[in-house]
């Protein structure tokens, strides 16, 4: 592109607009199915069973340790994708970008679309672009929408003692977008876990006889979601504290904001139920095979109907559903 | 919902959220595969052959002469898939709202989609709802994808002699859009041409092995869609002003504001580019079967490779692709 910034003129459909998706979208996205000059992909599925999901994401900062809003558009839909058991094949991309927006990130931001898109072999098949005035729209949102093939996985009914699996350290991509939002001064390495997780789907075929129920832990976090399955399954679970893997850069920059990290957002996470008599296999190939930090959290109970956490002295305490707005525009 | 605004808290992903999709989403769009506490749908296709489009809607106004954001964001994608001859069998719906945005006009719009959607038995199957803070989005953006099955028709080669079909009256959209941004005292009776236009599928399968092309002239209009046509089949367009359909009022208004209506957006019309020897059935089908004011409005030629216009008196004039801005945030 030999211009600087994206104009209205861009978002008409006239030669302007081919140019933009000729020389930044075509140009990174490029596969066989994407096609000029066409508004739909398409596609021969290798299975009539799909699922299909839609994410709109309006993160801010557009770029954040760890990411940025085009990453996490890939990730968020294939792990939503990933969550109900479906391997994700194809995606649409829906750019709402503002007037006067740099190329510059556009292009950052595609090629980073494109690197997500390249390491989990999900391709991006079709796309839309609308540019909206000054001040109608802060900087960029982009919606992707998944289509994966489903292959054997169904959710379960969860009983009392099967195990939570969360397959690696909680919370951090609600702390990076925290850090680099407020501009906080942090010491130590921290990033957003942002990552597409539909390679741990490999992992988890053998098992999916005993796998019960699946989510990645984005907006409300662990907290939310933990509640959320409590309250279909009507039963309560036992979480232990010292069980939850996360790392102390986590822990430090939550207690100085005064968040409580089991509600802030991973990108890159899954929660997992499993019967307990696999749960320890499960374990053991999600660490060794997909190389997670992953670690049983707490089991099914039939004790109660709610969340609760022992910590290592075998003090309890109630975890309850999300009440107040912990961080927006995190994802 | 007992609440008038919807607010941050709403879009945090705990049981506000839930509360304004089962209140709102749910209760409108209820069908068997839209299911609660689940970021996927489900679903079996018929066929393994299928067609995929996305669009991100950010109208304004958002409510407007002959539907609204909702409407349109249902319509849009529908004909996108219907333009590649796939009959649109599913819907995802990714709401992004601003703070403070009036529930009551959230229903208003959420009930258009429902309309829309049954009017045309297409379901809105997943979704997704952001809520971005008061001043970060203006008012409501829609993202609608659609999946669309493939029944037999393939776009072909397009050679001299060939018919160019619209399906109706043009540039009613983009004049409805204008009259009410700008608030233009107008007479007569004006609205947007914004429908479904899946049904016409039915009507044209008889033709499929004669059907050249389709598109609908959205973004940029008849004008933009000839000339991106004339360009990829490297010939010219020979059309007949007196055959273009077009309402006086529409004539009427544009006149006033300068705007040429061939460049307007229509949002419930199709160019076919059929072959010559079918044309006139193909035409008697569409008035007939479908009830449409249809017209031949041209013809391809070989004599130039660009677009042009000729009068009832013979006058000829060449319609250039679209060059500068017409009338931004027209879907």
């Amino acid at each position: 592109m030999d211009i600087d910034t994206i104009e209205l003129i861009h978002g008409e459909g006239g030669k302007h607009t081919q140019q933009l998706i000729e020389d930044v979208f075509y140009k990174n996205f490029n596969n066989d199915i994407l096609l000029k000059n066409t508004d739909s992909a398409l596609i021969t599925l290798p299975s009539k069973n799909i699922a299909f999901t839609t994410d709109s994401f309006v993160v801010n900062p557009i770029f954040f340790r760890g990411g940025d809003i085009g990453k996490l558009a890939i990730c968020g839909t294939i792990n939503d994708l990933t969550a109900c058991g479906a391997e994700p094949l194809y995606l649409s991309a829906g750019f709402i970008i503002e007037e006067g927006f740099l190329v510059e990130d556009l292009i950052k931001i595609v090629s980073s679309m494109k690197e997500a898109s390249k390491i989990s072999k999900v391709n991006i098949v079709t796309g839309d672009t609308k540019v909206v005035p000054k001040g109608k729209v802060d900087k960029i949102f982009i919606n992707t929408t998944g289509i994966g093939v489903v292959n054997g996985y169904k959710p379960k009914n969860i009983v009392c003692g099967d195990k939570v699996i969360i397959t690696g350290t909680i919370g951090e991509h609600g702390t990076a977008i925290a850090v680099d939002r407020y501009n906080l001064k942090v010491k130590g390495h921290i990033e957003s876990d942002c990552e597409p997780l539909n390679y741990i789907l490999k992992c988890l075929k053998d098992y999916y006889d005993h796998i019960k129920f699946m989510r990645d832990p984005t907006r409300g976090g662990v907290g939310q979601v933990l509640n959320e399955i409590s309250k279909q399954c009507g039963l309560g679970i036992h979480i232990f504290e010292g069980k939850i893997p996360i790392r102390q850069e986590v822990e430090a920059i939550n207690d100085m904001l005064g968040i409580n990290p089991l509600y802030l957002a991973s990108e890159g996470r899954m929660i997992i139920v499993v019967d307990k008599e696999v749960s320890m296999k499960v374990l053991e190939d999600l660490i060794i095979k997909c190389n997670l930090k992953a670690s049983i959290i707490g089991e099914f109970t039939e004790e109660n109907q709610f969340v609760y956490i022992e910590n290592d002295f075998g003090g309890k305490r109630i975890l309850t559903p999300l009440e107040a707005q912990i961080l927006p525009r995190i994802c």
